[in-house]
């Protein structure tokens, strides 16, 4: 069932696709939602999203390509030895969605041999989708999109989800690209990286994320021409260390970098 | 011409309603919009559209309340001395606007003896709008809506926009209202207030605000059944500071004052 070994993975896209229609319903479902049933007592409206999504898209999964690895936030990894491998965050920005925040999304990576090949971002409340595959451009709701092509951070925009994820020598880091930039914002969880895939910001720097926090993130941001690494310049994969940094160009990550490191 | 003696702002709130239809196209036309034909060299997509809106609503105004006042960001303010008057800021959330993020707004504030009798939020790109005026509760796209009716700090959620807002004096009563909740998120500007009257988060704390930032706010919040004030507790007005503070609840409004006055 090699399906997508033409190297364009227009099947596993299409699938990946399906699992976040799959998704959307069932988060708008509970968001903003204050009442809700709760089968255990200490589940909140987006726990129990998170794990419902989860656990329709394991089982999609499981159906679908039984021989492939799952890394899910909700029930850790199956598979773990799998070459191809799916890691799925149901709901990304969890404190977005709390607060009624349209923001967050769901995040699904497919992998192979380490390496993430197809990423979809996609924000249920707000209708935008972001696909990211080999042998295509970054898609925004369909269409191609691109970053910004800039290349110097003293014209850049920076963003990052909250201040308050920086501690001790991270939080030096970030100011020292901060101090470098046009302009930096807070706010927007996985949105803002897809906003720099679109064009509309330049750079995020950020520390603290998960796998299935950034893994979706790779195709689409360099599918459109950006560039996402850790801290120290490496590919991300799944042991990375939660440092992540995203730039437009090639150029401006290199600033970027040297930024970050310059403190 | 008194269409709005009979103390409900029928007439009024439509009217405020109809200027919030003509600035959202203009908005959209310009949002995420990086190429456009501009006739000063300086002015930025968001600033044509700014004083697109501006100068539209100013003409439908003086059109039909001849005799009312009139104080937006871009042309200052007309009749100051009127009884009624309008204030707008056509694109609040500047920096929201110019980096892709939906969260940007147009306000529109109808004062009576310098008191902000109607309010209006209104977000173009995520189609909400939120209307508060006397004699009804708040709405939020037509339908009824109120603060969480939370009651203690430590069990709120707070916003700001952005801490670099916050200097000197003002960061350390921010920091001494963050240590007392129980999440400080950042980001959404006129939004987040419009989700406190949604009851999606509790508490809101900034500085550094126009009266076209925060005088559509009062109807908004207060129709929802929370308070606004400035940092110590005085009734928003044209001359006010600029520090403002939004809670869910009078109990709430109390415990967050006195935060901010604790540093």
């Amino acid at each position: 069932m090699q399906f997508y070994d033409t190297g364009n993975f227009l099947e596993i896209t299409a699938f990946a696709e399906k699992l976040a229609d799959l998704a959307a319903p069932v988060a708008l479902r509970y968001f903003r939602q204050k009442l809700v049933i709760e089968s255990k007592a200490d589940a909140s409206p987006v726990t129990i999203a998170d794990r419902e999504i989860e656990a329709a898209i394991r089982e999609r999964i499981r159906e679908r390509f039984p021989d492939h690895g799952l890394f899910g936030e909700e029930h850790g990894l199956d598979k773990a030895d799998a070459e191809r491998v799916w890691v799925i965050d149901p709901i990304d920005g969890t404190k977005s969605f709390i607060t009624g925040m349209p923001t967050f999304g769901t995040l699904i990576a497919f992998l192979e041999g380490g390496v993430p090949k197809v990423g979809i971002v996609d924000h249920p409340a707000l209708r935008e989708r972001w696909v990211g595959r080999p042998g295509d451009v970054t898609r925004y709701n369909g269409q191609p999109c691109s970053t910004s092509g800039r290349t110097s951070l003293a014209e850049s925009i920076l963003y990052a989800t909250t201040p308050d994820i920086f501690t001790g020598q991270d939080r030096d880091c970030f100011e020292s690209i901060s101090k470098r930039v046009a302009l930096r914002r807070f706010g927007g969880d996985c949105y803002a990286y897809a906003l720099l895939a679109s064009g509309h910001i330049d750079v995020m720097a950020e520390v603290g994320l998960q796998p299935y926090d950034y893994l979706s993130l790779v195709p689409v941001i360099q599918g459109a021409g950006g560039v996402i690494t850790d801290w120290s310049g490496q590919a991300l994969g799944l042991n990375s260390d939660g440092r992540v940094v995203a730039a437009a160009t090639p150029a401006l990550h290199r600033e970027a970098l040297a930024a970050l490191n310059a403190a």
